[in-house]
């Protein structure tokens, strides 16, 4: 037996870039959260502390602004392949490039003011290999919820079952969703809000007999919704909301007063995809 | 010398209420946050575990819910006043209540169907003690930024300083403001939103020297919109941005490529009031 | 009517430092976060946007690094005393400055290696006038359970107080404490020791009828155990600990299986004085 | 093309568990926060709402809590080992249950008292499927610093390289490390602090001119340490400390004064493993 390096990969996480663009006396402004991970032919540090092949992160995170001035910063996931790509294609040693964009956005309050929009963050993962490419558009942090048109009932009951089957319930959930492309060269603004359209949809018209159910109505809403996606995974917590027992106090309650609940909360996982597309490189959803 | 029971008070912090109303089709959704703090004659308890005035945290929970149901849960400022004094008046130990009220905004989609938005936590506290009432709005987490229209110099220098004068910089902040009424009968939905407009009103407007400047406009702007407050507390986060140096990769950055900073950072913290108001509470932007 | 400017202050918060110090072998080690806020003759950036007495917050940070080599990073009192005192002295309109440390701990591991400590963040705050000087010591995050010997009865009920009395539950708290020194010279790591084993002490030998009365115990511990304490305060948040309802499993929970709650929770504030001491500067312990 | 339900999984997250035992006078605690992952024949209620097969995520939360009664809450590991079982020996649509546990250690303060250690969260992860178990420890947020003994140089330069190449530096880390057992049946605790050891002493006996080169040793130093390990994940965040330029103020800097990044930071991260063990199944440290 002897000890060897297993699957390894390196980068820069969390590099904070905003970019203005200052066309005339009506700005624009990016704000993108920037991680680079690289992996390849990269043995020699780990075992000899050799660093011929290791690009230093600094020099990532150097490549993040200085390609935000050379080229712009224009969709998450353009920006996102503008530097995978590089890396492949300019350190021989390096096989294959991760990149990933959070993009907040920014409502415009004039020419050149904006406030800070917090409903949700759009994401885009991208993985360049020398021979392929993977494109990974998200959105994470968007709460929905439906005070009825959801029910939970005709499940198993084992002995350490108390939940009582219920015909009207609060249903809430912070959506993570993440969707693989076909390919590389989307419309990706369009395309993004065109997803996001289509899962807020799946979820305010799904009458809802469980969250499963809904979350696979909103992943197939988004697939009809966008030819270029080829599947789409979603973990959508199940944001539960406690009716309280107002009986001590005389009282009713009709779906009125809730506690909601932080944690322990359910957590449904699931993809939905297309049955004719090509497989994904392992793990595009992580 | 001897030791003694100081200034004390006790109560329950974060009671998350969701409140429904179901008038036919249409619900309508209340999200509160909700803190009940009370003081009085409590040594007891203190000196001796004797609990007789000790009106359980518990019960504040459940009052909190049984007040939503039997009251409704409608601006934040009423529903803080009401359980404050019904705990003043209720209890006779009890001198002084505090209430506050986080309240999350959440968007419709539909009927029964919302989106919860991250923009800003709208918040209400109050303070009803046996003789005065004090009422006290505010917003947290409204991220502003202008790209321009801000210089920083002129500022005196000594041996420990290295920051370099600008005549153009980006300006951003996490507003904190909490304003004191005069009286304790306001339409409140109306004059949150009269002062929150004049916040960022003041803040867009402003052709800024320092955050100091832009503290000052966004404060009184809003005193001139709403008549009822008495004085705004803001506290402003200057979330700086730091221009990245290209001049390596033989790029220039004018004023184009930011990082955007976590920390340090620079806090300015004012108030901006009227010369003519009877004080306050101690304490009460805190 | 007009509008005026009010209590004002500004600063630089979260600047961190770390501190080696090199003396051969053996190297120490100071983790340090610190805030600076300054006020006094601030008006006119306010007013005018004139930055003439506005010392850059930038030029804090400096200062926080070069004091840091120039005189090193003893306890926390001491460093946060040192950039007080020159700020105040060395910037005529600067009538006052607060300076704060948050200090972390590493337990050291080999003669430059150490791990963090997660136990709990010594803190110190020190406010420095023209006239007066004024030590406040700390700790956070120290968080304490007792599994036993701790009741709750005997308190009073109205018509929304389900909670059974009980005479036996857990008790636990995560210790936010200060305390006001009466003078500015003590040896500090002594006597934050001091302190730190008082509260300990005075939680673990309690047997308690509430939380109020182990907050009073635990701040008269301190002020038995250091006389150079004037007072200190004490916030403690009530770590409820609900007991599993096992009985449709067919189990009994002898105070056996507990929920550990997030929130709500109960918090139970107070100050525990000595009954001689001079008074302190406002807002000692915010 | 049609639509169809790809990959999913179902389960609680975030139960939190203490659990007392009272054995005469002097008690122990756990402290436990478990999640429960389910899949298998779980079609029916994404596609249809029928939720024959959906053992609620309500039930799950109850079996911790009457197994935590029943069994004890013991090892990490053999707490997730016996709440994987149940459920996929009990539900015959289960074919896999993931189950993981957190947990917090308390020190004893007293028979009855004990102190949050903060300093790391032990974890173990099991995957129970109809034919395999699999069993991973793990430690996070044990952060180590090296004041010295690290270097870092050699590395290649690109038009976008600034980085200085340095022959002395501080290395700092926090720890999160995943380990694979090769069986189900260790003595955990031995193992957990066997492990736990061995990653310190690697990171602290090792002369860095990596960080990637301290992560083998560390890895190394584990497998080595204790042959029931196959093999090792380590994901290490490079927690940068910056060398303050204080030259503007007239002094040196002899690594003495740092600045403690936050971000962005490096993020290496890679597997040990020896040449000779079975394959894990997917996704083993995510």
């Amino acid at each position: 037996m002897s000890i060897v390096l297993g699957e390894n990969r390196y980068g820069k996480a969390e590099t904070r870039l905003v970019r203005v663009v200052r066309d005339g006396e009506t700005h624009a402004l990016v704000d993108f959260t920037v991680g680079v991970s690289l992996s390849g032919d990269l043995a020699a540090t780990h075992l000899t502390g050799d660093n011929s092949g290791v690009l230093p992160t600094d020099t990532m995170k150097n490549t993040v602004y200085a390609f935000a001035k050379e080229h712009g910063a224009g969709e998450p996931e353009e920006f996102a392949l503008l530097l995978a790509r590089h890396f492949v294609e300019s350190q021989p040693q390096v096989r294959a490039a991760r990149v990933s964009v959070e993009s907040s956005g920014w409502a415009r309050l004039g020419p050149h003011s904006f406030r800070k929009n917090g409903d949700y963050t759009r994401t885009a993962v991208v993985w360049v290999t020398v021979e392929q490419t993977q494109v990974v558009s998200g959105v994470t942090g968007l709460t929905l919820l439906n005070t009825t048109a959801s029910e939970f009932h005709g499940f198993p009951r084992d002995k350490y079952t108390t939940l009582p089957e219920t015909g009207d319930r609060i249903l809430a959930t912070a959506v993570d969703a993440r969707w693989r492309h076909l390919g590389d060269d989307a419309t990706w603004a369009e395309s993004f809000e065109g997803v996001l359209g289509a899962l807020v949809k799946g979820f305010v018209d799904t009458y809802s007999h469980s969250l499963q159910q809904t979350l696979f109505a909103m992943g197939s809403h988004a697939l009809r919704a966008r030819e270029e996606v080829a599947e789409i995974r979603l973990a959508l917590p199940n944001k539960h909301h406690y009716l309280v027992d107002l009986s001590p106090f005389g009282l009713t309650n009709d779906n009125e007063v809730f506690v909601a609940g932080d944690r322990p909360y359910g957590l449904i996982e699931g993809t939905v995809t297309r049955d004719d597309v090509p497989e994904a490189l392992t793990g595009w959803y992580q």
